[in-house]
């Protein structure tokens, strides 16, 4: 089976090598990074997307913006980590995943603030990898809890990408859907198109067909009739914050999805790292929404489908209920209703 | 205000002026039918399209396919009809509107059988045009009601486009808002973008655009968003076909924004003419769904927007259960639940 790394380390160490998802699924072309701007742009364009991923490239990214430093002593080299970090944090205000990869740059920094600079540097490389070897093993843990909850031949829902090349293999909602492709599972997966930036039949009917796996691609208004038709036995989503309460915040739409799941009386699944569950948010109504471009939306693929001088309203994100989420499954096990208590067990 | 008439006669009557709505928004071009296969091109293409709409230009085209008829004797000329009218059928299966139109002018032709083949010509003619005129009392039958349940300053979704340009004039689901703006209701319309034809964005939002009402487009995916901030309250939809039971078939999607509206309890109306209530039809389960090309989806806006190698499902229409639809607004007035009882009481 064909597991794509969206985003590693060189051999040498000094590049970081990227899938630019942008210009999926026509053209699979791998960047090369070796500048902190680069990534920058690579993390606000969407090259690289997916909160697990994102914390990858950034981790490696702020790495490559000081492992050239010319820094003689600790503070000189830290004010230039900070430079790095704060710039990097910049990208994607929304990205819970990517301040935590950064925080966790820096506190290694600080841990090791005794030792030479070179030696510094290495520990930073060390950590940038090690987000990356975590990352594949909680993707694997993650899809081994999914799969626990599904059965052979079972039709799945998904919407946008939460699949390998958002995380560093497995991926989170697709995870199951992998695990279950090695094991004969024959699971039937449905993709919704997951407008404007179509990242479900981009990106995620991509990479399933790549590894073999029986996918079709809807339009996201087809979601009903699926569910109503019984195609669909469980939906698999991914999540970009989980709120303390377990209210998900998740690409623009699956509110909608769980919703119609929920009416359907068909389980609805959000698969994410525990780095995505962000304690201090309450609940979904502190989480700001994320407004990105009209011509996202009248102008997205070449042909204008919209006269651009009405208006457009295009959030990226929208907050699905801790109501309508039947399980939140991390890399620490399975978590049920009630979220708010049993949310707190895992830390 | 600027209302449009999508296809109407010259003035000499020799051909019908057709808007092509397949260009818009971008383009504002009006193509001249004298051929009864330019029109079934025109219907099997949507250039002219929404079930009143195909009424009247299939009531057109029909006339325009036996007006120069060189026949001598009534069964000859009603053999070219006949070929004229199931050539026009064969455009759009599932559009009942089309049927009705047909049958009517059969009818028609068949009451003035006694008369001369000029003379039936005529009443052909007359009857094509009448057709028309109808259909624009209808849609301000259907305005008048559905304003009737609106107030000033009101949030209103619409899904595809059952508006101006779907009918005669000021159309059905978007009658009220014509209405409206007329009297300075001053209503804040979304539409859905309407996946995988766009018609929300290219087609309602352009037409509203150009009467002056406030459109914001959305796409599908953010009907939950919407409702949820507290931007909507009523939902505003066309049928194609409605059952017995007030089921109701139409564009893809209609089900979902349907179930949406109800969990956020919002009102949910679906507005047409009594000829799209199709009482021999017990139930939607009964609606047979037109499944469409793969490429609408994967390539429906320029550039490839799925790998082409994978599944795709693309029906046409979904059915919304009567259970989610708050009021049934036709010509005749509005009719409550429980439909099947109440619906038989229009007839």
């Amino acid at each position: 089976m064909n597991i794509i790394v969206p985003a590693k380390l060189n051999e040498a160490k000094d590049k970081m090598i990227l899938l630019d998802q942008t210009l999926l699924p026509i053209e699979t072309k791998y960047v090369e990074i070796v500048k902190v701007e680069d990534t920058w742009e690579a993390i606000k364009k969407l090259r690289v997307r997916g909160a697990p991923a994102i914390g990858v490239a950034a981790g490696f990214g702020v790495y490559l913006g000081v492992k050239d430093s010319m820094a003689k002593t600790y503070d000189e080299f830290y004010k230039e980590f900070k430079e790095a970090k704060d710039y990097l944090a910049s990208s994607r205000p929304t990205a819970v995943n990517l301040f935590w990869a950064l925080d966790r740059m820096e506190r290694r920094l600080i841990e090791e603030k005794d030792k030479s600079i070179l030696e510094i540097k290495e520990c930073l490389l060390e950590e940038s990898e090690e987000i990356l070897k975590e990352d594949q093993e909680m993707c694997k843990k993650i899809s081994e809890y999914g799969l626990s909850l599904l059965k052979p031949e079972m039709g799945l829902l998904t919407h946008c990408n939460a699949g390998g090349i958002a995380t560093s293999g497995y991926g989170t909602a697709l995870g199951p859907m992998y695990l279950g492709q090695e094991k004969g599972y024959n699971f039937k997966v449905f993709s919704d198109e997951t407008r404007p930036l179509n990242q479900g039949s981009r990106l995620t009917a991509w990479e399933l067909n790549e590894a073999g796996i029986d996918v079709t691609v809807i339009c996201d208004n087809m979601a009903s009739i699926v569910m109503k038709q019984g195609k669909i036995n469980a939906v698999l989503v991914g999540c970009d914050r989980v709120a303390a309460n377990g209210d998900t915040a998740n690409k623009i739409g699956t509110s909608g999805v769980a919703i119609l799941a929920k009416e359907y009386g068909i389980p609805f699944y959000v698969l994410g790292p525990t780095s995505t569950i962000d304690m201090d948010t309450p609940t979904g109504d502190d989480i700001n929404i994320e407004l990105r471009e009209s011509k996202e939306i009248y102008n997205g693929f070449g042909k204008v489908t919209a006269p651009p001088q009405v208006k457009f309203y295009n959030p990226a994100f929208d907050v699905t209920d801790n109501k309508y989420i039947t399980a939140i499954i991390t890399e620490k096990g399975i978590v049920e209703p009630p979220f708010e208590e049993n949310l707190k067990k895992l830390f």
